[in-house]
């Protein structure tokens, strides 16, 4: 007895780090008979068929998705809706689609306004792995090992569909975990997306001063590891903090308050108040890199 | 024509990674005749001696100092002022002092009172040399290399005494700047001071939650860039906040109103602001770090 690859046909779109890595993983798994990609950028696409990420580039969205086992959104959160209206009519009633976005209600939000009846086929997913580096050429067949990926379901998805997803990204050698879209916002607000906002923050803050230059001159390695964020990508971040909003502000708000209480200690020179705090912060931030591996 | 070492004897007070780096830098340099260590724990002292960081445990401050050409105290900055107001009674006229502490107008401010007339003497220093371990087992001859250090000096110095805590620090490897003390703690309560206080501050409002679990098992690689510094030393970084208060109320206040722009923006779904901000740290950044060995 012998088995085919679990997946024929997929079709990513976006051929960058997330969707080229998916889909060399697949690949590399033994677990895609062919893939086909969409971009906006054919120089992107002619890399990733260069590169062998993808076997085609694809002509006609809807055509494509129509006989496919899988589809990949993978593009910038704000590209999703477009790309979902455009495929809604044609999906075939077995396909199944999922996404690598950063942020999940908002995803969901788009899925039941531009998939309607469809809905229950797209299982919205985000993989833990982001790179320095992106774009086709930083695709890599093992981005996903050992990585986490969030399912976030919605109950209009079958537990069938779930399980085949989830499938996917094990292939890719990811460790799955299932959130509810709400909560995977609330938690990625609060470790991801508000210590980029931080970070953005304090070195605009140095950036637009007069004598900027002096302040960088003696900036040193733990500036270096706070700020090593903030030279990441502004438009992304700017559409994951607008999609994110409702979570971030919560967070944004709860870590002001918490400021305020560190600058009411500092004035006051309570020193018992600082090093309290500093304290749990220690021994919080070794416990969870005891738990990593390093 | 032969030349001896350019400090026949040095005292350092505090044999960790600061005095103890400093130490074997002389040594290694030949600059260097006798080491003398003093500290508050026995056991230190003795694996300072086993390490060759020092020659002899200093039994008496005051005599040991009389005939000193330069001490170094590299103690935390609190126990400063007892070691000033121990040594200034008996300190060799020709006798040179610097100090370790990333704080300056404080020590400064101790240096006058408790040295009175012989304030002249000490030349303030700051090594920019951090290190994630602490302590003798931790010193390096080759700590200080093409690092940091800032000499703050005050009207009270002669030339020739900032020219010789100048040469010791560059026998050690270190590039000199110097800045008046003031400009100092203005400069390290934002690129140091600052995001410590920020790093705490997050993984502490982390650490205090209900469900801090879910959250922490979702951190990844921003997060732990952006923490690192929150595993630092709770009791270290008190006393450097609290010498540091007014800088780094000053900074906190404008990084506060910082945020309040940001949280404006957000709530506002102002994307133009968010983007402009992140563009600008991003380009920051980037450059900084292209000015820096990597």
């Amino acid at each position: 007895m012998s088995f085919g690859p679990e997946f024929g046909k997929v079709v990513v779109f976006g051929v960058g780090l997330i969707g080229g890595s998916f889909a060399l993983a697949l690949k590399a798994a033994g677990q895609v008979g062919e893939v086909v990609g969409f971009g906006r950028s054919l120089a992107t696409l002619t890399q990733a068929l260069d590169l062998g990420i993808i076997d085609r580039v694809g002509a006609n969205p809807g055509q494509e998705v129509s006989d496919a086992d899988l589809v990949l959104i993978a593009t910038p959160v704000g590209q999703m809706p477009e790309i979902m209206s455009r495929i809604a009519p044609y999906l075939g009633p077995e396909t199944l689609v999922t996404d690598g976005g950063s942020t999940k209600a908002d995803v969901v939000a788009a899925v039941r306004e531009h998939l309607g009846e469809r809905a229950g086929q797209f299982i919205p997913a985000h993989p833990i792995a982001g790179a320095e580096n992106s774009g086709a050429a930083a695709a890599r067949a093992d981005l996903y090992r050992g990585k986490k990926v969030v399912l976030t379901p919605m109950p209009e998805n079958s537990v069938l569909s779930i399980a085949r997803v989830r499938s996917a990204w094990e292939w890719c050698g990811a460790q799955i975990f299932e959130l509810s879209p709400a909560e995977h916002d609330r938690v990625f607000a609060a470790v991801s997306h508000l210590p980029h906002l931080l970070s953005f923050a304090l070195v605009h803050d140095l950036a637009v001063r007069e004598n900027s230059e002096l302040y960088f001159n003696f900036a040193a390695s733990g500036f270096r590891d706070f700020t090593r964020i903030a030279a990441s990508h502004p438009e992304m971040w700017r559409d994951i903090c607008l999609a994110n909003r409702g979570a971030l502000l919560g967070e944004l708000d709860r870590y002001r308050a918490q400021l305020d209480e560190l600058r009411d200690a500092l004035a006051k020179g309570d020193g018992a108040v600082l090093e309290k705090t500093f304290d749990v912060a220690r021994t919080a931030r070794r416990a969870w890199d005891g738990n990593k591996t390093k």
